[in-house]
C-alpha cells in the first residue's frame, strides 16, 4: 500500500481507524484522483505536506538528510486542480462524530483560501467523512462560508450536510465520485 | 525576512549567490505574489516542498518532531493558482550560465505535469532567470515541449529564450510582472 505524503509505516499515528473500511478518506482520494488522471477526466492532486525544516545535514549534494523539522499549519487546502478547464481546490476532513463536523478541524487561513478561490472565479468544496456512519458529503465552500457568516456555532450539525450538501457514492470506480457534484455546480453556473 | 519554504537561516545551503541583487528567484517571485493577492488582482502561491517523512517523535499530540526526512523529486511544478479565473501552473528556475538554460533542472514528472495541465486547459509557462546576466524570462510550456520534441539537446540555449520567451521586467511592485505575459496568452486564446 502506497502511503500519502510519503509517510511510512512507522508513523502509524496518522492513521485514523474506524469501522469496515480498509482505507482513511485520503486513501480513497487518492485513487479516485489516480482514476481521474487515468481516463484523462480530470487533473487534480493532493499538495506536500507543509513541513518547517530547522536543520539538514548535507553531507552530500545529493543526499541531504533532514534532521529536524515540524509539521505546520496550512494556509491552503490539501487537493487542488483542473477539471474542465477550471481551477478546482477543496478540502478534505474525517470525523468520528455521530453528529457534527467541528470547525476547528478547518484552519483560519483554509477558510480564507477557499474565500480567495472563490472570489477568483475557481469551484471550491469540501469533502467531509463521517467515518462511524460511514457517510462521505460534498459541501460547497460557499455553503461553509454561509454557515459560518450566519452561525455562532463551533461545529456544522451532521443535518446541514444532509440539507445543503450532496452524499458521495462508494463505489468501485472512480472510489468517490465527486466530480459528479462538481458537473451539477458547472450546470447552474452555465445556466 | 521570510524565508520560503519554512526553512530558517541555518540552512543557507539553499540560497544561491549571484551578483547585484538583494534576493533569489524564489524571493522575488513571493514577492510578486504575494503584490498579486494584495491587490486582488490573481491568487497564486507556492507549493509546499515535498519530503519524504521516515521518522517522527510524538511526544505529545501538537509536538510532533520529524526526526529523519528527504526532500523528494517534485511530481508537479512550485507555483499555482487562479488568475482571471484561469487555472495557472509555472516553474521557476536559476541558472548560472551565461548561454544556456540545462533541461536536467527540469524533471521528466515536471515536464508530464505541464502537459497534463496544458491538454485540461490551464495556462503553464516556466519562469528561468539566467542570474549572472541578470535576465529573467517567461517562456510558455508549449514553447518549452516544442523544443524537447524538436531537439536532442539537454540544453535550451539562451537565444531560444530571447527568440521565444519574454524578457520579465525588474520593477519596484510587482517585482517581477510575470501576468503581463499571461494577458498576452489569454488575449490570443481569446481571439
Amino acid at each position: 500500500m502506497n502511503y500519502p505524503n510519503g509517510i511510512t509505516k512507522n508513523t502509524t499515528h496518522h492513521h485514523i481507524s474506524y469501522k469496515n473500511r480498509g482505507m482513511d478518506l485520503e486513501g480513497d482520494l487518492n485513487i479516485t484522483n489516480e482514476y481521474y488522471r487515468n481516463i484523462d477526466r480530470a487533473y487534480i492532486y493532493k499538495k506536500p505536506t507543509p513541513i518547517k525544516i530547522v536543520n539538514v545535514d548535507y553531507q552530500s549534494r545529493s543526499l541531504a538528510t533532514i534532521k529536524e523539522a515540524y509539521f505546520q499549519e496550512p494556509s491552503t487546502t490539501d487537493y487542488n486542480g483542473i477539471y474542465k478547464g477550471k481551477y478546482i481546490d477543496f478540502e478534505a476532513k474525517e470525523t468520528k462524530s455521530h453528529t457534527s463536523f467541528h470547525l476547528g478541524n478547518i484552519h483560519k487561513h483554509q477558510i480564507k483560501h477557499l474565500e480567495n478561490v472563490i472570489r477568483h472565479g475557481g469551484i471550491a468544496f469540501l469533502i467531509i467523512r463521517f467515518s462511524t456512519l460511514d457517510q462521505t458529503y460534498f459541501l460547497k465552500a460557499t455553503d461553509l462560508l454561509d454557515f459560518i457568516s450566519h452561525n455562532n456555532r463551533k461545529s456544522i450539525p451532521l443535518s446541514y450536510f444532509q440539507k445543503k450538501g450532496y452524499l458521495i457514492k462508494h463505489k468501485l470506480n472512480p472510489r468517490l465520485d465527486y466530480l459528479e457534484f462538481v458537473d451539477q455546480i458547472l450546470e447552474v453556473n452555465h445556466e
